[in-house]
């Protein structure tokens, strides 16, 4: 009996994999950029149950290749446009390959020495080349949404003493963001126990950024109420249009009312590699912590999400907890375990090495600065087009846009919109989105994958003029 | 320029690390199985900035195999007999290199019906094994600590009128496990603001299992404090000893004070596959959540953790909330993000997929039972020898042991073991932890490697002879 794969098996199997990997990142746009398959169908074609016979590798290849590939999005497609662009792009997904065999976990430092300081050694090198003040450190886990939790967390903690211990104590903890902040934040405020009626939302001006003088009414408001306002959240960034919240002004706030300033920067982080963007930045050195996510981009096959943090000790504080099982003799060692909830780590900064080495910190500022500039290119066509209109300011890649033909009614407009998406994604030539802007239906276009060039965003543009005329 | 790694070159290294891998998965008996490396000496041979100028691939293949290799403990390694012991099994290192290539984000189920279908048939597959009722719905996390922390957080909204919105609003829920509770569930209660003072740390009985008359006399006393009772946290299969705590006797007082019932299967869930170690389950169809981590008995590269729920209703009740971005005209589908803290997921499911079918379901009991099988051969050798002493039962594949010679004091007892552990370690040729149960210092031996052979064992049991004796 052979307990894993033949090795003759697994490297046929992988010399096929390699191959079709191969031509899928360099010729994705082959496909359809949305699924075409009906729900129910994958799961029916999968099966009830499990067969109590394995299958050989090939055979199971050829089932994910007629099974699984029509239902997939690809989100690594040139033309997927939606939500936002991302890119596996091939340094990183080499890079996982190898963390996948290598299964290392680094919950302690010595059971990866390699993937703890590797982690530390590369989120060092992407906060000084976001200009983050050297003092910040940072740590690696799957998502934002995780990130967000862990630094308000720390901010729920630090807000009532003996918390840890004791929780709430009958306290009511206030968080801040804007109106057009990312839903992870919700859903932090509900896994945190602090109850969404404690969430504020803070309306923002006609940029969609948050106004700091309605951020301190509130917070005034809340403290004479009794309540314990303990943080805000700024976003850089945002995800209808990626508006940036004023946070020097915010950070005036917060230290004035000794609150904690986390920025999310999931996907606009990216743009602090910019000297022409690192204005949006402004005041980043006064905050508690930032969140950005390298999947998103930099170019990071999903996931791998970076928090950075002011304070390591207090994130420490707040999450160390060392069974017995897992003492160790080693000292003054930084133990991954001790920084959040999650024991195992993945070797996630695997992927971010490979990537930040292969293309070096120039060549990641180039990509970025073409994706903004392939934006500017889009909007430059909207705004010059008499039956589009643009809806939000291009900061960074997104571009907020509807059709708006002479003499049509704002009811018509809305509902030839929805239809014009509808109809552009079931077609398959490329992926959109959308939001609502004070109301308004908005088509996103958001560019970031690596592969993405002008040709590609023009004949998203043809593609969107021929329907829109139909 | 070439926006990503060009064709050829992307072949040429992916055809170079193939081979690694495959060497690595087949040989990695010839590393010593701890590293060899000095705090820091990684992150300093990596260096302290990100270069402006980029690497080509191969150049950074010879890095990883110059700075990394030595920085790894090696948890594929047959010898690695430490914590759990784990697999990445050939079917799932390369299902994760297709996944990362493919980089689905199974947020909505449009964004990837291929990943959020593959996930409900296979967790589907696997509840089934298990013998878990037909109607627990599954999802997949990255670890054990996020099922667990998802658990609860239903059990605690669901005790609170109101919760998600209000909060605590003054009461005090309390959680109950045992004192050999994996201390994830420390953690949650830490995140989920409920207070460490509020877990209940329930005393075992002589097999480590948890007592159920003192779990009842706890519930009794917080009622009558005025506290809000939630839920009960029962292992089966403990960190320390793979202990099982009396699921149905649990259940009973659960059922009679209306508490959340969570099963931490994590590690043991695994044998739950094989009709004889069924009664370890006895009791789980009258259960609320249960979670079972195939990255650590199921042959899976770390991370993938499913959580089973007795309502999935009551999952999406907490977490659920659809932002104006994400809403979509698919109607009647699974969408992953209701499920959970994460928005994004990757398409985790694929290398469950690739395993179970490679494998089959009786290809993987084959290879639990024959660990189970080298865990009682093991034990055995304890049992004969007179100078070593077992310390708990061996109900999976966890022995816990100690050296004890003849004529040596308590005191000596302790330091050799600590001194052996160290020794036997620093050597190479195995790896081991330890635990401390009722206050003594304990080796545990975990036998988990796919590729682990009676051989590997009776090797480890030389050498701890060997070292013993010196």
């Amino acid at each position: 009996m052979s307990f894993d794969v033949p090795q003759e098996e697994f490297e046929q199997a992988a010399e096929r994999l390699l191959h079709w990997i191969s031509d899928y990142l360099e010729n994705s746009q082959k496909y359809p950029v949305l699924h075409r398959v009906e729900p129910g169908q994958i799961r029916a074609a999968l099966g009830e149950a499990c067969p109590d016979q394995g299958t050989p590798l090939e055979q199971l290849l050829d089932e994910f290749e007629k099974v699984m590939v029509p239902g997939l999005t690809h989100w690594n497609h040139p033309r997927f446009f939606a939500y936002f662009g991302i890119s596996a792009s091939a340094p990183g997904v080499l890079a996982d390959f190898l963390s996948s065999a290598l299964n290392q976990q680094a919950m302690l430092w010595r059971t990866s020495p390699a993937a703890t300081e590797t982690e530390q050694a590369t989120v060092g090198w992407l906060r000084d080349l976001m200009g983050l003040p050297s003092t910040f450190d940072g740590v690696i886990y799957d998502t934002a949404s995780v990130s967000t939790l862990h630094a308000l967390a720390c901010a729920r903690d630090r807000s009532i003493p003996g918390f840890r211990t004791k929780g709430f104590q009958g306290k009511t903890p206030v968080v801040y963001c804007s109106d057009q902040t990312h839903n992870s934040i919700d859903k932090a405020i509900i896994m945190l126990g602090v109850g969404l009626e404690y969430l504020r939302k803070i309306p923002t001006d006609e940029n969609f950024a948050m106004r700091p003088e309605a951020l301190r009414e509130a917070v005034r408001r809340d403290l004479k109420a009794g309540l314990t306002p303990c943080a805000v959240v700024a976003t850089v960034g945002t995800t209808s249009t990626t508006a940036v919240d004023p946070v020097a002004a915010i950070a005036d706030i917060c230290e004035e009312y000794k609150l904690w300033l986390h920025v999310d920067a999931a996907y606009g982080g990216s743009t602090a590699l910019l000297e022409e963007c690192r204005p949006y930045f402004d005041g980043c050195d006064r905050i508690q912590s930032l969140v950005i996510n390298p999947h998103k981009w930099l170019f990071t096959p999903f996931d791998l999400s970076v928090l950075y943090v002011a304070d390591m000790d207090v994130l420490k504080e707040t999450f160390s907890l060392v069974a017995e099982y897992l003492k160790t003799s080693d000292d003054q060692v930084h133990n991954l375990m001790d920084t959040g909830v999650q024991l195992g780590r993945r070797f996630r900064s695997l992927k971010l090495w490979m990537i930040m080495r292969y293309f070096g910190a120039e060549g990641l500022r180039e990509r970025v600065r073409r994706h903004l500039q392939l934006a500017r290119q889009f909007a430059s066509w909207i705004d010059k087009h008499p039956d589009y209109e643009r809806l939000a300011p291009v900061l960074m890649s997104v571009v907020c846009f509807r059709y708006r033909p002479a003499g049509a009614t704002e009811e018509q407009v809305e509902a030839l919109n929805f239809r014009l998406m509808e109809e552009l994604n079931a077609e398959g030539t490329l992926f959109l989105s959308q939001t609502r802007l004070r109301g308004t239906f908005t088509l996103r276009l958001a560019i970031g994958n690596l592969r993405t060039t002008e040709a590609h965003v023009a004949e998203a543009w043809e593609q969107i003029q021929k329907l829109s005329r139909r």
